[in-house]
């Protein structure tokens, strides 16, 4: 397997593949990031904990032999750089039929598309399934318990979950790509409702009302889009979007936090030292909703707070002040 | 309005009823509790913050003035009291048609009925309703926002909501009684088991899965009594679930530390100093299950490790390897 990206999780998935035997190449980015690994072998800014074994192979995409002998590709890299990383896969001479599981959370250029109709626009005899759930990779690489969901080409998602899954990772088969897709995209814009909420110190009631209404709203633009409502109450939707937006890993809930405190949406990540991907998401769901005609109220405040200049207080009472629409 | 029990919640209410322009009486349990809160104004085990205003009068049960001029009863008793309480508002000549509203989160005896089924019982000619939410007091105290929904009658409701209801405490009328009553009961049952979870160091990541299945088991046993889905996606089911799971300021979560961390159950209370409704909750919920012919896994397995002598980390193997039943 490669896995493209070398973030926290794209670390943690190879270090998982390699312990249950299958040889994995990490993919950096940069060749100066692969030497780095190359003589660390762990991720200092990130995972400081997760070392990886010598059944793991660190390289870059510049090298042109960054894909021997993978039969899967695992796309570990954010969001943004998933149109690059696809058409630079699509120049490589793939085996045919080379499986693509994708494990960013967010959506396509403008929102337009979600991850998987990136990858098969570039790649269209590629079978492609999402991986997903509440999995944040500092929990995973210390063998805390974990579970996962992998949906879209059948075939492909029985194989990710053969090489992946253990008696401390389950992997369970969902049969709905575009709710997998859409639940990971939409979590981070909520997440960073939460940690709004956790900046300015509303407290677990206010934010349980938050995550709950948060789901709602998913939900609702799932719907739209065809997603099973299952899929929003299981470990993709509900699931992840707890963990999310009450751990303290969660990157885009420190995001929220950052942005309370008065940090320029535009600095987060430099401060974060991490990619939050809600920040990118969050006018890109806008845009989905707007095509189906469903209301995303935390999300509008959200866009609202961190690039329209709106104080978060507003925001967040704006929330309040409004009905929920799934009672009564 | 008359507000039997004073603990954390009851002592809250009181005073959120007395800021909104409603003169409240406490009714305490006993002569000593209602001497030592009348000379405090505060609570000073469960809830330091909150003074007492003028508008509250402190009494107790042996007091035959304690319901004097009172149209309303916010019973906010352990549930295991209920009964006995019921039977002694029965007891007294009321006038005629006084609404009751329930505040426990639990069951009847023996899990039989439902709270308001046992006031009902006692109190053929009140009309009952039901307020529940993610509301911890202590942030209710502190004044931070929180909404909660009120079940039941809704003439009653709409004068629950009248009365308690401001800026920073929202209340919506929820048509559900059921379902808001077993969420309220169910949920502190799921907060055992992710408190086991937290006392065994598992992790964000095992917790949000075990809150996902959680919130799926209570909507099972939910349906099945006739409860409305829309009721456990709401702010009775997922969001007081998700409350109760991950603030610190929840008992039955703690409770499930300590039953983790080698306390017997039957010393958890004493502990914690305060009444962990899940405790009882839990067996009288599989007695509802049992009738009704639903499997509730996670509360099979927080009986287990409370009172069967399992191990909990037994127990919350045999959850983590049982696929989850909403999926796919």
């Amino acid at each position: 397997v490669a896995v493209l990206g070398a973030g926290a999780w794209g670390t943690v998935v190879s270090l998982m593949l390699a312990r249950r035997g299958t040889p994995a190449t990490l993919v950096c980015r940069t060749a100066d990031q692969a030497a780095e690994l190359g003589r660390t072998r762990r991720d200092e800014r990130a995972l400081r904990e997760a070392e990886l074994p010598d059944a793991v192979r660190v390289t870059w995409l510049g090298d042109p032999d960054a894909l021997r002998g993978a039969t899967l590709v695992a796309a570990a890299a954010p969001s943004r750089a998933v149109p690059e990383l696809a058409g630079w896969l699509a120049g490589r001479h793939l085996p045919e039929g080379i499986g693509i599981v994708s494990l960013a959370k967010g959506l396509g250029p403008g929102g337009e598309r979600r991850l998987s109709e990136v990858w098969a626009e570039h790649l269209p005899a590629s079978p492609v399934c999402a991986l997903s759930g509440p999995n944040h990779a500092e929990e995973v690489a210390r063998g805390a318990p974990t579970a996962a969901v992998v949906a879209g080409d059948r075939a492909l998602g029985e194989r990710v979950r053969d090489a992946l899954a253990g008696p401390r990772f389950r992997v369970y088969l969902n049969p709905d790509l575009v709710g997998v897709e859409l639940c990971g995209a939409a979590k981070n814009v909520i997440a960073l409702a939460a940690g709004m909420s956790d900046g300015l110190g509303l407290g677990d009631n206010a934010k349980a009302s938050l995550i709950t209404r948060g789901l709602a709203e998913m939900t609702r633009l799932g719907l739209a889009h065809g997603a099973r409502v299952a899929t929003y109450q299981g470990l993709a939707g509900m699931g992840d979007l707890v963990a999310t937006c009450t751990s303290r890993h969660s990157r885009n809930r420190r995001a929220g936090e950052m942005i309370a405190a008065g940090v320029p949406a535009a600095d987060v990540e430099s401060r974060l030292g991490q990619v939050a991907e809600g920040l990118a998401t969050a006018r890109g769901l806008l845009a989905q909703a707007d095509r189906v005609g469903v209301e995303l109220p935390i999300s509008e405040q959200v866009v609202a707070a961190a690039f329209g200049g709106t104080p978060v207080s507003a925001c967040l009472e704006a929330l309040m002040a409004r009905a929920p629409a799934e009672e009564g």
